[in-house]
């Protein structure tokens, strides 16, 4: 099964990738290696959520955002190599959380993105991981994403 | 044009590279990829600006200091590489911004970087990107940028 | 002398590398690189210190703190590579303090794992840095590192 008849089977789809909010590009390919701009939970151009996780959302609602930023990541990789399959393995996430100074559930929200690229992608999905606490992000986003990803040639 | 003679026509120079302020390099090669340490707005081996952006730094002086450490990367590139010709692509920038909790402007200051970079080098200056607020940056700096740039062999 | 005979003659030695806390592997191969996830100050599996630097933790703390990170993420690329020689260069290290927003001593506290990497590995642990302050970071750790090393075929 590919990547987007899982996701289909989870009730789940890839939308066109957003376009980014200034001067650069989503994602860049430079064999072996795809490096992704930071993306956040936006569906249908607009971003699901707001505000500081922990204060402004929940617990689930960070979770939530980790996995609708994946989608987003996802979509705009296979519109960088014209196709998922290209993607040999995720080798590296860095998840940025907006969230207060006592905040310590970084790892929860987290693994709302990893769980579901492991789930999508087996052992090609499991990648090297930081996860950090920002004292903002751009827009008041909940979270932000990037990733390197290794490429087939 | 070269990069050097498009900086000269802006009215603009790459200064000598600063020294790194501790036990580290100012960029790292290794094909087909060089890393450079986080950069700042120094000029004359001194920050021209330190603070907070939105506090301390009006978003106009943050733009600023966004182009300035721009220039002092590329410095930092020319060294290492010999010229800034051996350079193939921007591959990936990450801007950490010295700001408040409740900063929201950060991907207009980035611009800054991004926009000079795009008039310096053309599509092979348009890059992946993340841009994030920070607690605090070392010495009070307003904003690091570090970067992930593709070599000629 | 190996790095591990280095490390003894220090009085130091690795760990066991500690299990990820969730759904991620400690370090991605992908040659020429080595991607770790981000590390922290765990000894026999706890954390040595939790907290703030310069409120929780002192400056020398902060210190040591980094020192002890170092040896995790060792320890961790020990067990992806099947051993430390095969390590060619610390091309980058990314250090995520956990700090107020009026620290500025980011960089005496990354000198503790800037100088235990180059007094180990002479030239090829000299590496480009960034250092940042973050408003938090999982479980109320006071540092996490991550690194990009380069390796031997």
């Amino acid at each position: 099964m590919t990547i987007e008849q899982k996701l289909a089977g989870m009730g789940l789809a890839l939308e066109e990738a957003a376009a980014p909010l200034a001067n650069y590009v989503p994602a860049v390919v430079r064999p072996p290696f795809l490096f992704t701009s930071g993306a956040s939970c936006f569906v249908s151009g607009k971003p699901r959520y707001l505000g500081k996780i922990g204060r402004d959302l929940s617990l689930d609602q960070g979770i939530d955002a980790a996995r609708l930023t994946v989608l987003s990541l996802l979509a705009k990789i296979r519109d960088a190599l014209g196709g998922l399959e290209r993607m040999e393995r995720i080798i590296r996430l860095t998840g940025y959380l907006n969230c207060l100074p006592d905040f310590t559930e970084h790892s929860k929200v987290m693994d709302g993105a990893s769980d579901l690229l492991v789930e999508l992608m087996g052992e090609s999905g499991r990648h090297a991981r930081t996860v950090l606490g920002l004292a903002s992000l751009p827009l008041d986003l909940p979270l932000e994403i990037d990733m390197v990803v290794s490429i087939r040639d």
